[in-house]
């Protein structure tokens, strides 16, 4: 963990660190309930997903020794393709400790960029212990996936980049949430922004964390999720920290929701959004991220999903749609 | 059809003319065989294709008496779809005639932006016939969707943007062709690059045409095709004089090499290209369209496919790469 919280001023740092690195996604307008809004398309990023942002962050930083000693990081694969993308970019060797039932999308495309996979299983072992064994033995640095200054800082720049493309501040900004890093660096960026985050059902700690004003960890029998991105069992006191002097509140979507906003995403954004990337869609879609304006955004945080599932995904979706049609 | 050849000049107007209309759609970095090129995501722009390019400059210099007499298109979904949007906008009544094989997903979104539709059989009865007819008996405005030069040049505008964006000419183009609206309008927005336009097996008139040096239609016998967008049975003297002109030439892809385009689309760009959008990413991936540079740029032209055969195909490609893998 870093030495200091994550801040305003530090989310401005890093979008100036990192423009190099990342592409500015486009905002999409969005048609829901007769209103139009904006889609920020992060799907669109490098990688697929906005966690190339806080690995770019996070990598730019590290001295010449640390680059000579490569980074290890332990992700179910948006942060792990994010880390292996910028640490191919930079020269800097990657290992990635990811369970074993990642989706082979993220997989196959953090094997693409040259990255050396550590594969664990999600229910009997603890890849943060996994992580942290390998990057002692190898003297690599461990770059969290959100418990972490840098990396809250580098997802922030999501909110720089809206403020910018909107021209003015948010009036709302709907975001998903798994450990909160993107959630609350735009928290962070945009001060004056209401924050609504959005988790899948029966994942919804960082929900209730904000409702309580404490730490909640995920209940053990929490459902299956199609939101592999988004399986995060404890969020993070820096990430629960900055949301709750935000404000945020918290919402959660079942698993027919994202499935119909990812259906939506395709026909009417035409962008390809993976289960986790498209809960705050849903949120909205479902009215449960309350009123929106002309200066409401929404974020579709990534787009990596095995292209079996969604085929399957957006298949079921039609066939629902031509049965009320 | 309008007074006077397309030109650079007209394309460089037509930009500037309907900025506030359109989105600047983002350049994607894309990797094909090793070297990283550029994706111009038109099916990104507002309505999912870049026709609203050319119906936003042809509407915006209708006179307000015209405004009043409204508009008629025919066309079998972007092109109705760029003009219904546009006379919404501009509060002009529109017409669209469509082929009753049009796809739902174009109909259905025409249709909510307000359009009048009028269906014909694509087999038995002339479109631009009734289309006309129509425009006789109301007085109404007659919108091509490409043999005009007020169109061609506001297609034109995807080539100014994707020069601001790269920062200099591309030194190739491939791009999707059906009429050659989209094609003869970048050519004359960047006359330094090479132009590669693509059209469907069998549907290759104005590859042909460009190889012979005179227009050709297409064969009465010209296969199935998916790319409804594309299926346009003879070129304009306007977009064929363009192409020749600019030394552009012509290549054909099959039904196979468009549906693993719109796989790869899905998968590794994370945007939905239909069956016509996906023919210049299919002519790149397929080593068709020549050798690659990192100033090459492939438009994807449209995002408009039904969800139900969209599943389909994505389907069928995923087991497919399983089988192989």
């Amino acid at each position: 963990m870093s030495r200091t919280s994550p801040s305003r001023a530090g989310v401005e740092t890093a979008a100036r660190r990192i423009q190099a690195e990342v592409l500015k996604t486009p905002l999409l307008p969005v048609e829901i309930g007769g209103t139009w809004s904006w889609i920020k398309a992060e799907c669109l990023q490098r990688g697929g997903s906005f966690k190339l942002r806080g690995a770019a962050n996070r990598l730019l930083q590290l001295t010449d020794e640390e680059r000579h000693r490569g980074v290890v990081a332990f992700s179910s694969g948006n942060h792990a393709l994010g880390v292996a993308l910028t640490a191919r970019k930079l020269g800097v060797s990657a290992t990635i400790v990811m369970p074993s039932d990642a989706p082979a999308v993220k997989r196959e495309a953090t094997e693409a960029a040259g990255a050396r996979i550590v594969s664990f299983d999600r229910l009997t072992e603890s890849r943060e212990e996994i992580g942290a064994r390998l990057a002692a033995e190898s003297g690599a640095t461990l770059v969290p996936s959100f418990d972490d200054t840098d990396i809250i800082e580098g997802q922030g720049s999501v909110g720089i980049e809206i403020a910018e493309q909107l021209g003015a501040s948010p009036d709302k900004v709907v975001i998903p949430c798994g450990g909160g890093g993107l959630s609350s660096g735009i928290a962070l960026a945009l001060p004056d922004a209401e924050i609504v985050i959005v988790e899948p059902a029966g994942w919804d700690d960082m929900t209730r964390s904000l409702e309580g004003g404490e730490i909640v960890p995920v209940a053990d029998d929490a459902p299956p999720t199609r939101c592999d991105a988004l399986q995060t069992k404890l969020v993070s006191p820096l990430t629960f920290a900055a949301l709750r002097d935000a404000g945020a509140k918290g919402v959660s979507v079942t698993e027919e929701e994202i499935a119909a906003a990812m259906a939506f995403a395709a026909r009417q954004l035409r962008i390809v959004a993976e289960p986790g990337g498209s809960v705050a869609l849903a949120a909205a879609l479902s009215g449960k991220a309350g009123s929106l304006t002309e200066r409401s955004v929404i974020v579709v945080s990534g787009g990596n999903v095995d292209p079996l599932l969604y085929s399957e995904i957006l298949g079921a979706q039609a066939a629902e749609a031509a049965r009320y049609a």
